[in-house]
C-alpha cells in the first residue's frame, strides 16, 4: 500500500503556490494506476475485488476518459491549497462545481504582497483579449510602484480607523490572496483544459499548469488520456 | 394575462443598479400570485387545471416554503444585469447555482468608473470583520483620489502599448464591473437570506436589497413567507 | 415581437409525450435566432443594444458553441412536462444540472399505464449492453400481460388497506410517470448529446429526439452548430 | 495519526446495506473532532498550524454549523456502497450535489433479490403520503410471490433472446441495485435531515440512519451540533 505525496508546493508567479493538501483515494496498491483506482472501483461498482488486472483497468479508464462517462471520475477528489494574484482568483472561482474557502480581507489585515509581473506584455493587435510579444523589462516597476502607492493609502486608512472591508478596495487586483480548494477529477481536467490553454492568461495558465503536474503525478492513466485527446 | 415588467433599473450605490432582464414565467393571470403560479403548477405537475383557487393555491406555496420542499421553487428563473464594484461581485460569484456572464477587462478596456463611499465606516472592536460607526466624511476623499491615480497609472500603461490583461492589475477592487446573472428562485431567496444579513458586508446588502424588492414584485407569496420564516 | 409556442405535446412511445410548458425568453425580434437572441445578450452583457445584425449575431453564436464558451447557453431555459416509463426516468434524473418535480406514488394512486414495447428486440451478441434485432412481435403481448399481473396486484393490495407508498413497490419499471423538468440550452444539449447516441436505450432516445425537436425550433442558430459538431 | 475504519457494512432491510468504502481526510489527530479537523484546516485556510486546541477548534465547528455557514463542510466527502430496493435509490438519486454509479440492468443480468417487507404498513386517512400501523403480517408473502412471478417472467424472456434491456422493464421497483454514492458532508446532512423524517418513506430512513450513524462516528462534533439544531 502506497500513499500519495502531499504538502509539497509547487512555486508558481513571483510569491504563489500551488499545493496538494489532501486527496481521496489517499492510498493506492498498483503505482502504474495509483488513485486512477478509484476510477475502477466506482464504474465497476465492488470495492473488493474490483481490479481485473493493470491492463484491463487501464483500458477501462481510456474508455471511460475517451467516451466522456465522467461520473466515475468525480471519484477522486483533490483539496488544493492555492495562493494567486485575485485577478487569477477570479478566474479559478467562476468554476462552480467546486469548494472555495478563501481568507477574508475584512477578518485580518491584507499581507503587502502582490504580483509584479517580470516581463510585460504587449497588447496583442489582432485578437482583442490577448497580449503579443514583450515591452521594456523596466516598465515592470510601474507595477511594483503603482501596487506599493496604493498598499501605503491602504495603510493609511486603516491608522485612522477605517474598517479593513471598506480600507482593502482601493487595494489592486494584483493582491496575494489564499484559499482552499476542492475539487474533483472530471471537474479539475476541465478547469486544465480551459484554463491551460492559448486564449486564457498567461497568469492563470501557469496555475493550470501546476494543477495538471499534480493530476499527472496521482492520475497518470486518466491525465495520459485526456491530453492524448486535448492537445 | 399580465406580463411582468422588466428592464427598470434600481439604482444602488452611487453608479450601480440591479435590472431585471427577463424572467420565467413572464405571464400570469392570478395577481395574488403572479410568477407564484409556477411554483403551484410545478409541485402539482399539471399545466392547465394546476390552479385550484387563490386561497388553497397561497397555502400550498406556503407550506413548500415553510418545509423547505424547495425544488418547485426553481422554477421562477431569473436574469439580472448587475452593475457593482468588484468586491462585491466577489461575493455574487460565490454563490454557485447560477449563471454569470460578466464584462471582461481583457476584451475591453475599463471605464473610469470606481465606488466611492459616502460615508466612512470605522471598524468594529467587538466584530473582527464587521464596522461600527462612522468616520469624518472628509475621508471619502481620500478613497476617491487613490482610485484616480491608479486609473491614472492604468491609462499611461495602455499608452506605452501594455496589454490590457496586465495593465488591468494595478486597477482598485472598488472598479465597477457588469454582468448577467441568472438565478433561480430557490438559490435567490438563499442569496437573500445570507447576504441581506447585518454580518454582510454593508455594499453588499445594497445589492441584495435590490433583488428582494424585484422578488416581492414578481413572488408576493413565496417571498412574503419567506421573509416571515427569516427575519 | 414574437412568442414561442407552448403546450403542444409531442407523442412518444405508446402513451407518453414531451411538452414545452414554458420557456425564458418567450418573445423574440428576429426569426433567425428566436431565442437564440438570449444567448448574444448574455455575451454581450448589454440588453437594449445587443444585436449587431443577425450575420454577426449568428457568428457569435457559432463561435460559442464551437469553442465550449457555454455560460451564455445557461441564459435559454425549459420548462417541460414529460410522462415516460419510469426505466426512462432513471435515466434522464441522472443528468443533474435541472429540477425535476415528479408525481408521488405515494400520494396518489397509479394509474392503470405502462408500456408495452411494439417490437421486441434481441440481446446483443458483440455489445453487452445494446440490442441487435427484432424477436417474434408476439412476445409484445407477454409485456403487457406481466404488468396486467402486477397491476392486478397492486389493486389487491390498496383493497386490503396497505398503504401506497408500499403497494407500489410490486409495479414494474415500465410504468408511466410524469413529471416537470426544467434544464437549461447547455445541459439540455449535452442531454441530447449522451441519450440521442446509439449506445442510449432506444426509448430513452425517443424522448432525447423530441426534446431536440424543441429545441431546433426554438434556438435554430445554436441547434444547428451544436448537431454540425456532434453527428 | 490514526485512521478512519472502512468497509464495515451496516445492515440496512432484509438484504441490504451501506458501507463507507473511502472517506476525506482518512487520517486524523485529534480523537475528540476526527473529520471535523479538515472544517477547521479549510475554515482558517492554513494546514499546517491549522489547529488552536479542541476546545477552540470545537468552537468554530459549532459556529459554522449553527449559522449556515456551511462551505468548509464540504472539504469531508464520503464514497459510499449501497445496496438498496429500486424505490429507495429514485429517492436518493434526487439529492443531486453528490455522484452516482450505478451497476446497470442492461449490462448485467439483475440478482433475484428483492426487498419483502417484513411488516405491511396500512394507508394512513390523515396524511396522503403516509403510512399509519400494520395489517396482517401474512400479506408480507404477497409481496415476495408478486416479485418471485414477475422475475420468473423476466427470465422467461431472457431464455427466448429478449434484450437485458428490455426484459428488466417489467422487475418491479423493489428489486435491489447497487451504486457508488460520493456525497460531501453538508449534502450529507441535508439528505439526512429531509430523508431520516417522519414524512420520509420508512425504508428511505433506514438508509439515512445507517449514513448517520455513519457521520456520527467520523465526525462527531460537527454531526451532534446538527443534531441539536435539527430534532
Amino acid at each position: 500500500m502506497e500513499t500519495i505525496q502531499t504538502n509539497k508546493p509547487i512555486n508558481v508567479l513571483d510569491k504563489g503556490f500551488v499545493k496538494l493538501v489532501d486527496i481521496m483515494p489517499k492510498n493506492y496498491t498498483d503505482p502504474e494506476l495509483k488513485c486512477d483506482e478509484a476510477i475502477v472501483r466506482a464504474a465497476r461498482v465492488s470495492y473488493n475485488q474490483s481490479s481485473k488486472g493493470t491492463e484491463r483497468d487501464k483500458k477501462l479508464i481510456q474508455y471511460l476518459v475517451k467516451h466522456h462517462h465522467s461520473v466515475p471520475l468525480e471519484s477522486i477528489v483533490f483539496q488544493f491549497q492555492i495562493k494567486c494574484p485575485i485577478f487569477v482568483q477570479r478566474h479559478i472561482v467562476k468554476h462552480r462545481m467546486s469548494s472555495m474557502n478563501e481568507v477574508s480581507a475584512r477578518y485580518t489585515k491584507v499581507i503587502d504582497e502582490w504580483y509584479t509581473p517580470n516581463k510585460v506584455r504587449k497588447q496583442c493587435t489582432k485578437n482583442k483579449q490577448s497580449s503579443d510579444g514583450f515591452l521594456d523589462d523596466t516598465l515592470s516597476e510601474q507595477f511594483d510602484s503603482a501596487c506599493q502607492s496604493s498598499y501605503k493609502k491602504y495603510e493609511e486608512l486603516l491608522e485612522k480607523g477605517v474598517s479593513r472591508e471598506m480600507a482593502r478596495i482601493i487595494l489592486p487586483q494584483s493582491m496575494y490572496t489564499q484559499f482552499f480548494w476542492k475539487i474533483d477529477l472530471r471537474n479539475a481536467l476541465h478547469f486544465c483544459n480551459l484554463r491551460n490553454a492559448p486564449d486564457s492568461q498567461w497568469e492563470t495558465q501557469q496555475y493550470a499548469q501546476a494543477i495538471e503536474k499534480i493530476i499527472q503525478e496521482t492520475n497518470p492513466v486518466s491525465y495520459k488520456t485526456f491530453r492524448e485527446q486535448n492537445k
